[in-house]
């Protein structure tokens, strides 16, 4: 399907608005994929370790997926039906509780949302007013929960919550675990700060959170802060809602990313590898009883992707069938680390974030993280920074990459540092 | 890709969330669909006049857009890719600039945002704030934008808009055309307050309006009202933004609904039929000078669907090449307007609304209205209301049906209206 | 108390901030002041057609009030004393009771406010949000009802509401009576946006409406208009809010601005002339079925001015035992009319505005009303412009000016247009 | 003045609303005052320790204020002028500037607000806004501001909040010293969010605090952590706005209650005791370059209340003219504290808060707190708690009340104290 264009940019540069931003960092006409690997149009390769930002991480192209989608469509099977019933939509239904819910003990119903995080962002925290009746949502330094105004309203970052340019109203933001310094005990803060009727704080309606902020600089929250917001969240009638639209199906080791802990979030929005294929898809679980939506209350043309049925469908059964999965990126998930340190090792004051496949080094600054970012895609390899300053070398492989092709990317990454940081001390 | 369930609706009852809305209009499970027609999972036929809310303006499965589709996948071309540059994209921008912006003299660039409707509205508003320093945004009686916060702010609705739990401020509210009456001049009257200083209603930085209302009734507004409407926004200062989601793409009659019009829209979000497949995706057209965005001020996972780029250029070459298919929803609009009068006819006070392939019979309240689509479904078409009261039949056909089947449906339509007069006559 | 800066202005300049407006228009340091007369502090003296907008109705220094006070005063009457019994406010209440709601068969409740308009009007609309439980407000083009940020949210000019710098959410204005031209039905036009579900204009908790608009040009809305909106009111289920703060206490001729319409206002904000002595004094009255306030949850330091209870009784038993000043205020605004139209009749286009005695004369333009009462103050006479445009010479005299007086200050505003208006033809 | 329904309190019942709260607590109708002394209207005498919440730091009926108000009123003096330049109005302003200003080298302007506390913090705050061109507001737990919408949009206290009925958006409330436990570092912690530019507080505008908290429980700022927020005003280009609505005019020991820190407030609220006599007085001081106001761009017909002037200016002649009544203040401070140490001492887990003449005692619940100032008033002492859970026993005696008299309130106080901890010990 590729055109003669192929390499040629100047319809980007005349058509596309500025707000275009991933391709500022890699200079290359995309054109194929498979697996782990990018191809342009003329016809070098990459590793990829961003992952649509972990949108694709059962990697591109999934042949079974793909099987099964070229399948459907060569069937005539519905393409977009809005939200009536249809094969594919049960099919995925049945998939999911049997696969996900049920194993879990959950009995949360699935809410079809417009098919991005931010759709499934802001049904949760409409939900959450309404069942409340209370209107403050409490969200997190460092939180990022989609750019629509009510998904913005929760986001941290003053640069994109300035794009407003209108009143967010009903959003209290607190201090994620260690915003504050290691030392810092923000549990034992946000608990005085609600328990004071004086401290100017409405009762919340919900705390949105991330377990691992993937926006934010891979900070991943303890399993004790996790279960102290969701004792918080009870004391005080609000609903817990984790938005595992990036942490989830996978990228922090176990399907959900509080699969570990011991907290029943009321609300769980999803989306980004939720088709398994890269295609927009989210959704919003929510305990039963929450589930007071009169018919079409929110709605969305979109809401629901058939043909991302077919593919999550397929995506559950090839992976989330038994725990080999599971094994296999917590084995990955130890060189990741291993990998990391040593580049950590070059750096002074550099550590270690994230957590599983989601793990990043923050260099202490977001020149030497671009830096080593450039770099490193000269050398083959796609991959981004995160972090309120940037500061992270962020790593979002394909949780099903080859573990020679990414022992390779982990080297490559490496060299790009070794070398960024020779031409560093050079400079000085 | 089927499963065993065909017809089982219990997964659906058990897992999926009250808020669903369509499937309990239409009593099926919906397998297969192709051109204007559904297939359920016990192999009924069904003929669509409702095509996605106008999402599937070129029908299901259209074979040259799927072949293109298939074949982008079998060769693994890129299903995701952020807003990275990729060959596809390459080549829906050409496409979309040498068949639908330079023949009309637009320079506008494009703003691929998340693939919903309500994200390129969304984006079109923050960009309008953002572009005059003023907060106030213009939208109007029966006006419907999305669900997300920001759009839904726009959304004339009290029921959805009650469904935020939080105050929208940022906007304010104005008559269409018609909705004080037919006799009531809503362009003076909005003139006159946006003219004096004293009447509340601060600077505004945009218009937003759709030319006919989709959700809102169908109601199309004159040549003159928009043309004035454009006007005021000149004369104050703001941009004019026109929410072509469902009355472009054809569906009015030319590609945009606008194009008979003398009116240069600032900005035109643009969503449903897009993709021509129903595949979610979705954009903003923006002035160049009004493109003033930093590089993802305004992002999303999925701007830029991938797969609908693929099929959207497709759609483009196929229908929009030369005059033919404009010709031929003309000759289809002619054949609906008779249908739909010859239906009006049999209710005292039924009225004609919309204009193009976008149009429906108000039957006087949502009862009747309600009543007839039922019936129509019983015989075997797919057909929903529309209007604050639900009140009008709308008729949102493939603008490729085959010409017998329109008709076919049309007389289906008129039988079932038919009969829920006589039932009602009998009942009085 | 005169100190020897006299005539001095220069501390003024100094040490007072630039947001000081009416000493802008009078240059001259007032010292003493009785009945409708003022005199400078270098014994010029001037007649009051401004009367403190509408504060000084009986005039300056009333001696019943005066020696009332005095007496009080010198006997350590309370000054201060929160809202804590006082007898004075006993005083006050009983008489308030027996001359004025009593007799009308009103049995509202009294809520001593902080002593400004303001407040009383951020108490009446907090009380509706409260047993409503709606959050929208409607008001109305030119309306103003305070600075203080929820009633600035109410008024109409854009400059005031500018000066906010921060979105003021939960209102919709609503066109005046008039203020689209005098041939637009605006009542059916609000009937009409009210009765449509889908206009974007939430369910209402209250209308606030001024009966004649002091600060928006002296508009006076017809009886069938006002009784229009309260039935509104009531079928919307909102409260009617008068805000009689400037109309109320006589100036348009009965005590209510209300007292002739066959209206029953919920909540009715008074302020102003309420002490009868230019004191700081404000209250609601509050229909008792809506009284649900609990104690505190409302309040402020100088609720219930002590001081001004003493005057405000004094004023009621002085004034309105019986129907004598009533008359007399009507035999005043007929001389009123005639004067104003003397003067409209040298200006072409030139229209009387207000009623009773709250009258003035459009004469077109900002500039010329200004010059006219420039050149009146020149001439001794005190008096203002009103307006959007501040196109209104507006005559806001003592209810108890002497006639002889007022036909004078009636005859030198009429000298002072005569000139302005010479001088405009000259410069033609 | 006092009317023969002395000490008959139906009135009040029948026809003020239930919001009234003071009386409440203080069972009986009073008539006069001077001093320290309150009598009613039964001839009972009592000791004030409330002084109308601070508002009459001077006492009542001040002999040489009376006498200047007296002589004013006698003479015709101007009651009531807008905000037109008076002769009282000069005499206020020239003492201000001799007596506070200069002194100090403060620049402020002078801003006549209306006579309340709550309308000298809205303009300050409105003021902030134009001059940063910024929205958010910082206040902090247990500040009180004022009951009109932007002033209690900075409140703390979710009951008042709780009134507003409507969003109150801009402000983002932060801990106060100490309202976290002693040991946390609150203002480590401010530092700490407002340097992450993605902690989701925006760019303040401005800083508003109390200097000691009043209604929040006498907690008093030290002058190290006010100074520190003074430090990250500046840091953050944000406007200090020191509200000293409560604290200043000499309650703690000083005029201004910064006087002994190194900090330059750029705005400072100021009314309660600003008068000298109790009546409604207001205004802000405004650092010269940021008086950008146009004229009447806030405004108010009760702005600049003339009799207060003349009080005003008499109240600072005779106290502030050398620094006697400083020394007298601080020697009763001394008695204050040693009699709060008294009953302190009889109560586990009580401790003083407030410093100066603004001290109480918590005794760790409102139970005991209410019943304490309850036998008070029973032992003829008006006094009144404070504080969240209204848990503090709060003092605030005329600066004036003579040593005897106020060495036997503090007796009085503390037997109250005794006999309710003797009656709880019995409970037990």
């Amino acid at each position: 399907m590729t055109t003669d264009t192929s390499g040629d940019k100047s319809i980007f540069e005349r058509r596309e608005s500025q707000v275009r931003s991933y391709c500022r960092s890699f200079d290359a006409v995309f054109d194929r994929a498979t697996g782990a690997t990018l191809f342009d149009s003329e016809g070098n390769s990459y590793t990829d370790f961003l992952s649509g930002c972990s949108s694709l991480n059962y990697g591109h192209n999934d042949p079974d997926m793909k099987a099964a989608l070229i399948a459907h469509i060569t069937d005539d099977g519905i393409a977009h039906a809005l939200d009536m019933y249809t094969s594919p939509k049960a099919g995925f239904l049945e998939t999911f509780e049997r696969l996900v819910l049920a194993p879990r003990g959950m009995n949360h119903k699935v809410m079809m949302t417009g098919p991005t995080g931010a759709n499934a962002v802001e049904a949760a925290i409409k939900l959450a007013r309404k069942v409340t009746g209370r209107t403050n949502v409490i969200s997190f330094t460092n939180g990022f929960h989609g750019m629509t105004l009510g998904a913005l309203s929760l986001t941290g970052n003053s640069g994109k919550r300035g794009g407003a340019g209108v009143a967010m109203s009903g959003v209290t933001h607190l201090p994620y675990e260690g915003s504050l310094g290691e030392d810092v005990d923000t549990l034992a803060m946000i608990e005085a700060m609600l328990d004071n009727g004086s401290s100017g704080i409405d009762a919340p309606a919900a705390f949105v959170l991330e377990l691992v902020q993937g926006e934010g600089g891979l900070n991943a929250a303890s399993r004790e802060w996790v279960e102290g917001i969701a004792r918080l969240a009870t004391k005080h009638g609000a609903k817990l809602i984790v938005d595992d639209i990036q942490a989830g199906i996978g990228r922090t080791g176990s399907f959900f990313s509080f699969d570990d802990m011991d907290i029943e979030p009321d609300m769980i929005p999803m989306a980004k590898s939720l088709s398994g294929f890269g295609l927009p898809f989210a959704l919003t679980l929510v305990k039963p009883e929450l589930d007071v939506w009169t018919p079409a209350e929110h709605n969305g043309t979109f809401r629901g992707n058939t043909h991302a049925f077919v593919t999550a469908r397929v995506a559950l059964e090839k992976f989330w069938s038994d725990d080999a999965f599971k094994d296999a990126i917590a084995a990955k998930a130890t060189v990741l680390t291993e990998g990391l340190q040593s580049i950590a090792d070059m750096i002074p004051g550099a550590r270690l974030k994230g957590r599983g496949m989601m793990q990043g080094v923050d260099v202490g600054n977001g020149d030497l993280a671009g830096a080593i970012c450039a770099e490193a895609f000269e050398r083959g390899l796609v991959i981004e920074t995160s972090g309120a300053e940037d500061e992270v070398v962020k790593v979002l492989a394909p949780l099903t990459t080859p573990m020679d092709q990414f022992k390779d990317g982990l080297n490559t990454l490496a060299d790009a540092a070794r070398s960024c940081v020779a031409t560093k001390i050079a400079a000085e």
